[in-house]
């Protein structure tokens, strides 16, 4: 076979491997335990419900569920959204409303959007991976900011605002995942979110803020989104993966009118409009099911996983290991003891059959090889301490 | 309300409404005849049959249907992809399949991997509205070539080459729709494809064919696709959206593997996979119902249109109007007689309750005002009539 003449765009280079998505056919080999990937049970839903609800989506909405459809979503889908965003204390109107497909295609457009290659889009330190992929693809920089179980921190946000600045690069946005972040698990407090609004409205940043956890809190506290405190400078992203289903793929994203419109361009550009489908058994699944109940329901799984994992972590892992808490969500992550061989170490766990994402993965320069997250979200109790048994084992054996 | 701090790429500028989809809304206003957009007809699908694959979806296919999924599609969607290609003569391999969320979605990640800003991307004159709105977004330039009612006109191709490579600009690929094309409704003869396959092959040049007509043919000429010639230098691009629904926005690409795994980093990135309630009832379009027996009738339906459509513009367009004849697909284009007065044509059109979409919409710099991309594929055959009455009653007021 001859080698065809393809020759790459420069930015080709940016697309590699993730390592979550790596593991993800390690993950399901037999017997092997995943604590890499960040996806929801779904064996809460009501499965025979929703059955309904697909059939009665084609009985019902007919053609309509299967056209071509308004790039912006359907006005049903983006009345369910403001369903959701008004249960975390967010009063969107409509046409602040953009449904995407997945909010990871909402990161994508927003980012194409507004970065320029060679900017540099602040987040925090460690952040999602899949957030970092989308930055590369697009030739943007990161430049990231510490944070400790109380979020980002003031002084350091600043510090890096003007530490950029000196260097010439522009800041398009600040991307923060503020509550039960992936993959640190943690949340910013209420004073740290009025500090970070105030400082990115003094410095004329756009914060972006990423919220498919918010609603997975397992205590009461409510933790008011950004986009509340400042709509016009701050862009929501929403996402019903893990309050419904990652299939649909139906993610959604609050803005100011001017550039919710362009956002609509993009879409049309890129995708035409999120799948239809998708769209209105999401819809379905907010106006027609008691979602809240399945809210809690999850969230109350989680909360019992997490449970068992911390515990199987003070049992299992060398001293001086030490972890994140979180108050939500899905992960957590674990820093090993100084000086643990980490070298080898993924490689060791999978022979022992768990698997997990090196911590390397959620930094722009792949420092942090010495943490590791663990997601406690889709295996059961009894899997997630014996994983964490595999784990202490394999890092016990390195040393 | 202060402004927002708000700056925008470079690339933000190249999103533009596109006059497809901004006449979107005025097809939806009452007594509208739309002879505008590319929607299929759906009215042909078994609904019943549909409702209870969609219900059967998720008893059957379960979480598996609403879970996160590998980002190269489904394994049973790619089975189901590959026997649709074979029905177009073509036997594509596992491995050289990637599902994406729409072939939109497909020719978004193609262009980003291989499209430097500044880059020519060649095409057919006219082409694809939406390749032209991906080709901006990405900061590449377009040379359009001229075409017949035979396709791409081989002379014109290495004119266009070598014009292009004179300015020092690179070809990344050849942008083709060559079965029914969009908005031309021509097709590529079989010496025309062989010319073209040739030239490409000689030149270095890729060749992206997009083929989301090809299997609604009114004859029974087999138009094998450029693909099947050349499937080293070749990318196909296929489609569910004409011929079963737009609305589960799935469709593939099939390319070498070496880029078929370029392709899923970057589609990973982009939007982690394509829906995958769509994939999943695509899947079972394909495997549990008469899916060829539901293209011929689509087909079918089509051509009567068609019929309907050419015996009205007949009776009813002045003079001096030509028009395609296609064999097949969606759609025919109308060139005026010369010294017509356009200026304000569609408004008028639009006053006489029909709309169209502009011919100058597929052409990158603007030209060919004096063309007129008619859709047949949805409206019955009495409002195609009485659509071609209205106007041709809008060029004569005009006149």
């Amino acid at each position: 076979m001859t080698s065809h003449p393809l020759a790459y765009a420069a930015r080709a280079a940016r697309f590699r491997p993730s390592g979550v998505r790596s593991v993800f056919d390690i993950a399901m080999r037999p017997g092997m335990i995943s604590l890499a990937g960040g996806s929801p049970d779904l064996s809460v839903l009501p499965r025979e419900q929703v059955a309904e609800l697909a059939a009665g989506m084609i009985r019902g909405a007919g053609p309509d569920a299967l056209q071509y459809q308004p790039a912006q979503g359907l006005d049903g889908t983006i009345e369910a959204v403001r369903e959701v965003m008004r249960a975390e204390g967010v009063d969107a109107a409509h046409d602040r409303i953009q449904v995407t497909a997945g909010s990871q295609m909402g990161l994508q457009v927003l980012t194409t959007l507004l970065a320029d290659p060679g900017d540099t889009v602040i987040a925090e330190a460690p952040t999602y991976v899949g957030a970092l992929s989308v930055f590369g693809g697009l030739e943007a920089r990161v430049a990231q900011v510490e944070i400790d179980e109380h979020g980002m921190l003031p002084d350091a946000l600043e510090a890096t605002i003007a530490r950029v600045r000196a260097t010439g690069s522009r800041i398009p946005f600040l991307y923060t995942v503020p509550t039960f972040g992936n993959p640190s698990g943690a949340s910013m407090s209420a004073a740290r979110r009025e500090a970070v609004v105030e400082i990115c409205r003094r410095e004329g940043i756009l914060i972006v803020e990423d919220n498919p956890y918010g609603m997975l809190a397992f205590d009461d506290e409510h933790r008011l989104p950004l986009y509340a405190r400042d709509p016009e400078n701050v862009v929501y992203l929403g996402s019903f993966s893990k309050i419904f289903s990652p299939g649909v793929r139906v993610g959604w994203l609050a803005a100011p009118p001017e550039l919710r419109g362009r956002v609509q361009l993009a879409v049309e550009a890129m995708t035409i409009h999120a799948s239809v489908v998708g769209q209105v058994l999401a819809q379905r699944f907010i106006t027609e099911t008691d979602w809240r109940g399945h809210v809690r329901r999850s969230a109350d799984v989680y909360h019992a996983r997490r449970d068992a994992l911390m515990a199987a972590l003070d049992e299992h892992m060398p001293p001086g290991t030490t972890w994140t808490r979180p108050h939500g969500g899905f992960f957590t992550v674990v820093t090993l003891p100084p000086g643990t061989p980490v070298d080898g170490l993924l490689d060791a766990a999978i022979d022992a059959r768990v698997v997990y994402v090196p911590g390397s993965e959620f930094m722009a320069d792949g420092s942090r090889a010495d943490t590791l997250r663990l997601a406690y979200s889709f295996e059961p109790e009894h899997r997630l301490a014996e994983g964490a048994r595999r784990l202490g084992e394999a890092i016990r054996a390195l040393g």
